[in-house]
């Protein structure tokens, strides 16, 4: 019994005795090879189990029907959502996705730019990650469109989003009406675009009702804390020296539950005496108790929208906008 | 200025005016060729960004340090994480992780496998599945290690899983020591070799105390039902009719967190009158109300065991053991 190991072309060829031009003509059914010849060739295929590389193809076809999708945590339960959204809807219309995972490394995302390059993929979708997009990856060549995430400088990458400072208006908006006067936003001090964005929201909220802005009441966690834990320990820390707000704007479940957890902890009462507004729509905000108050993402439309802004691009057209924003919603639950 | 789009081997033969086999050659520093052709075509790459293809390396060097990971949901989160532990340690170990997600279709599960196959994969990790694995895939011929899925028939695929048995088996009698009698078990319909075991577990355990196997607590969820709302809707029945059962083993989470709601609508005290165990730990157990009592999986060591597993076997060794068994912990909160 032979190995089934697998074999290159060039093995084909050398075991069928005719040349690795001829094997191709064969796999790809393009004329110009006898009966016999087609017969030797694929009887050698059948024995050796050689399955057609599509890379091998794809250096002679330039398409290899198959996307590249970076994500930064395929733990984060909005980016698993997107990219299962995604994947669904390449699959349908005949393209296999490639997950790559950063980690929110930058080291590790542009490793992995690099390999979905190499695989030869037809486009990248990119999800959100630790730093605006780089230019260099950007001018990459192969078609690239990004979700909740902009790309650095002038470009022409298209990105879709959803509407961030219109979720923190609304967020702030919402805790004001409910009788909060000192509002908190509790985000990550990086500069991403995404905080920006909800950051300008809370702040014209804040502004268009005559509330004063405090810098106390800016509380951007670092880049090493965690969502949940790192919310937790600084709004323990806050609630128990001096209970300075009554209203949290967490830019992210994770965190407002950190923050229902630390008040809960130093026994103030939520909603009564705190109310928390989230972000995302994630399900601990659902299953928490009592459930957060949220700003829904759409994360199917995000995805339905990045997918075919990418394969407008593989198909050479010029996209008509290179920002597309998508509205979010204010989901009201328990703890406002 | 030229356009910077990605360029053949063939194109940059081409463009330096000499043969492909020489281009090949000067990229992989393999001698026999003049100073001034090394410098002709390198000029040509560096106008062209040509960046080295690997999956063209690949089929000299038969290596692409790629390794590939089939994974059923990306949204799952007890998957997610397997995944992400995954992607760490091959990425420190210089290995790049493809995650394809195959939504649990058979077909695309299938699909998967052939893309991975001719992206030249070095190996490839199963997690899970709609169905034990088939055989015609264990024989591809890239090695395989299984997380949490058996493979079909007699194979030597290399499979990790938790201790599924002992699992079902402490969650029983856990709720049997509170004072359980009339305990049910909800899970899947599908025999899967994971639900198998669980219901083995549940079973030997009511024997060892003496407990009586009603076909009533055996409650099978269809494949199509939702983890959540399928428990939800068959426990609200059940409770409404008449209430049976004193204890829940629900063999996932989300499964006893369905089961909560149910009971909690019909206003059935938990843990009062009914205890619930799911399975897993996943974050819903954590942060619901009350938490739910569940069977922690050891999600890091099962992905550290079948990584480990599946170099072992890239590099030509033969598996000391077939079967990997990790142990399970009972986390008691809420619901017990």
């Amino acid at each position: 019994m032979r190995s089934k190991k697998k074999v290159s072309i060039k093995d084909i060829a050398r075991l069928s005795g005719v040349s690795v031009a001829t094997v191709s003509r064969v796999i790809n059914h393009n004329g110009r090879f006898s009966e016999e010849t087609r017969e030797r060739v694929e009887a050698v295929i059948r024995e050796y189990q050689y399955t057609t590389d599509m890379t091998g193809k794809s250096l002679r076809e330039k398409k290899t029907h198959t996307i590249g999708v970076i994500v930064p945590d395929i733990t984060n339960e909005l980016f698993a959502a997107i990219v299962l959204e995604l994947e669904k809807y390449f699959f349908d219309q005949g393209y296999s996705v490639l997950i790559c995972n950063t980690n929110e490394e930058d080291k590790k995302e542009a490793a992995y730019f690099k390999i979905l390059e190499s695989k030869a993929v037809d486009g990248i979708i990119c999800i959100s990650g630790s730093e605006d997009l780089p230019e260099h990856i950007v001018k990459s060549g192969i078609p690239i469109v990004c979700i909740d995430r902009k790309p650095k400088g002038k470009s022409d990458v298209v990105y879709v989003e959803s509407d961030h400072y219109l979720g923190g208006y609304i967020a702030t908006e919402a805790l004001i009406k409910k009788g909060c006067r000192k509002i908190l936003i509790l985000s990550k001090q990086k500069a991403l675009s995404v905080n920006t964005q909800r950051l300008s929201g809370y702040l014209d909220a804040l502004r268009d009702y005559g509330l004063p802005v405090l810098p106390e009441h800016i509380v951007g966690l670092l880049d090493d804390d965690s969502n949940f834990q790192g919310a937790k320990d600084r709004i323990f820390y806050m609630a128990k020296k001096n209970l300075s707000f009554d209203g949290i704007f967490a830019t992210n479940d994770w965190r407002a539950y950190g923050a229902l957890v630390a008040l809960q902890q130093n026994h103030i009462a939520v909603p009564e005496q705190v109310k928390i507004v989230g972000f995302d729509g994630s399900s601990v905000s659902e299953y928490c108790y009592p459930a957060i108050t949220t700003i829904q993402q759409n994360k199917k439309e995000l995805a339905l929208r990045a997918a075919q802004a990418l394969l407008e691009q593989m198909a050479g057209k010029a996209a008509e906008e290179h920002r597309i924003v998508l509205p979010v919603a204010l989901v009201e639950r328990g703890t406002t």
